[in-house]
């Protein structure tokens, strides 16, 4: 079991009509506050206008930058910098799901330095300041409103590089599952997908790990499997959405990780995807992550898959042990294509077979990946190839 | 469900010779130490001379404060809040279980101020400053290491009053397994009880509640049971160490409430057991845990213990309702009196039935505790009868 610093400082306000605290917190950043959002749903939902009063109520002056995009790219995170250099901005309030608060992220590291912020990504660029973020999420997937990255694209070198700071970990997040009634049907279910995926990145390691914390993401994944149905189904279905919410924070808190050290596998395969055909994270991650625990699965790993099969999905532990992790494999899958209703192949989706080796290539950096079983070039085009 | 914050900022290093970071971050609060500790057990197993070796490296001066006692008196904060004024203290750090940081939490709020500490709990003196607290734990059990209260005994009263304050959430607490290796089989056990109280405390509540938290709540109870009879066995196994102790800071930080608001029950009514008779806490606990479970149980409450018996005991769950209730309670009075081995009686411990009364009216304040089911005085006498 390896050492590990546990450290979650953000701040949550959790449930309905907790933003009659947002102008006293925004207040104890400064006065004038960037606003960042995407498309405009937040606008016909009216929690534009609830924030806006709030952000009037508490005498703040501020600015905004909207069109933040899906997977977001680096231009925006220019367009952020500007304005905040410009008006001399104090905090800033991204309003949205994962792409926003990660753009908001890098806009507030981009905003206190002089150089280009894909440095940050391409060259490695130190983040020493960063201004501070508050958020109000309006989707549960990814758990940026309370850890410390952001994921960012850059369409003119198709890359799309995730990285950290802990001066990026949000102050405070506003978690109202109400504001996620709204979203789709499918959205809903990829952000299913993507909190599972980033359970099971952490859970299907052979480190040694704690068992108070294997019981934890056996929960979480419980919870995923029992409310995201409830979610497509009645999708203002408080309980469901709440459970998802604050589900989606805690599976990538950093809390879970305990320690281990290996590197995520079905993540950096799907931005490759993602990067090149701007694909829905999570519909990349249910594709890829059935396939790539069917690859891992051998006599050296199946005790993993056993524990999962039998505490997850519930399959008698009586039977042989690979029985049980391919039956878990199947249950998996049938969870994500048929309960959930997600495309289940790459070629569906739109994505060619002959780019197979270039994101393969660069999905391991050109070497290996280290993380539940490593992962070659080859062995990454094998799987991408199983997910045809 | 109810709305709820989560602020839970405490930094933890948890794992082996994380005292490396020790000196630095307590320059980050100054650099005049109030050292606080028990009995002098950290002397004999070497912790205090390393942690005054990582202190004067890091060039900071330090004072002490020995002798603080288990049910810590608010004599012990009084000498603590006179050395932080006469010699200017800039930070505490606490090196115990719970009582020596409960008593530190206190004395940084008394350092503060110019009334007696005990008015903090007698008069609900607001706490509206304190010196910052670190802490080196020792003991898994009551969680103090990363939540915001601390309970004070004042045996002039035959008073033991918890009460708490964001401001005393300490800063920083190093959490190493191996320094509970030589905590006895009893304080084990004890430990062990206590934090299962906490989890309990909490899961016994027939407020709506968060599916993916009662998940939680399940899987530290099953850690509990799993190291509490390891780390009997075996006291330097490390894995059961690092289990109990992580479970004890989870069991009581906050995290697991999810917004519930009825007030807790055994602790109350154990408070009156240890104020008078100065008994281990988690022993009271244990005695009154099981008897309060059988009291509760009816049929507006049975879904409760059905849950708890078949998702922490394993029980069969096509048993009649009642059955598996009264089954769960058998199976955790067996796991307290017969796996543990602590005494299973108030008489065993010396408790007199002719001051149930006294007690019983004092723990829930002369009115009622409105826990899992509400309880006025009679029902209390009641419970501890059924300890006799």
């Amino acid at each position: 079991m390896n050492n590990f610093i546990y450290h979650i400082p953000t701040k949550v306000y959790f449930g309905e009509n907790q933003l009659i605290h947002l102008g006293e917190e925004l207040s104890n950043y400064g006065k004038k506050v960037l606003l960042t959002y995407g498309g405009g749903s937040i606008k016909r939902s009216g929690l534009y206008d609830s924030i806006i009063k709030e952000i009037e109520k508490a005498g703040l002056e501020h600015f905004e930058l909207s069109g933040i995009e899906p997977n977001p790219k680096v231009d925006s995170v220019r367009k952020g910098a500007e304005i905040c250099k410009k008006e001399g901005i104090d905090v800033l309030l991204a309003v949205g799901g994962g792409s926003t608060i990660d753009a908001t992220k890098w806009i507030a590291a981009a905003a206190c330095v002089v150089h280009d912020p894909w440095d940050f990504f391409s060259k490695g660029a130190p983040v020493k300041k960063a201004l501070p973020i508050l958020d109000v999420l309006t989707l549960a997937a990814t758990g940026s409103e309370m850890d410390s990255g952001g994921v960012i694209s850059n369409p003119e070198t198709q890359d799309k590089i995730g990285n950290g700071s802990e001066k990026l970990q949000p102050k405070v997040s506003f978690l109202d599952p109400t504001n996620t009634y709204t979203v789709s049907a499918y959205q809903t279910a990829c952000g299913a997908a993507d909190m599972m995926s980033h359970i099971m990145e952490v859970y299907f390691n052979m480190e040694p790990d704690l068992y108070m914390l294997d019981c934890f993401m056996e929960g979480l994944l419980k919870t995923v499997i029992k409310y995201a149905p409830a979610a497509l189904r009645e999708p203002d279905n408080y309980e469901a959405r709440a459970n998802l919410m604050w589900t989606s924070s805690w599976a990538i808190n950093g809390f879970i990780n305990g320690g281990k050290h290996l590197e995520w596998s079905c993540h950096p395969m799907e931005h490759e995807l993602s990067a090149r055909y701007d694909i829905t994270h999570g519909l990349g991650l249910a594709i890829l992550t059935p396939r790539w625990l069917k690859y891992c699965l051998d006599e050296t790993t199946v005790s993993r898959y056993v524990q999962f099969g039998v505490n997850v999905f519930g399959i008698d532990s009586t039977l042989p042990d690979m029985e049980i992790a391919e039956k878990a494999i199947e249950m998996l899958s049938d969870f994500f294509f048929k309960t959930l209703g997600l495309k289940s192949t790459l070629s569906e989706v739109g994505i060619q077979s002959e780019d197979y080796p270039v994101m393969a290539k660069k999905a391991c950096g050109g070497d290996v990946l280290r993380g539940f079983k490593p992962l070659r070039q080859k062995d990454i085009e094998k799987i991408f190839e199983m997910c045809d």
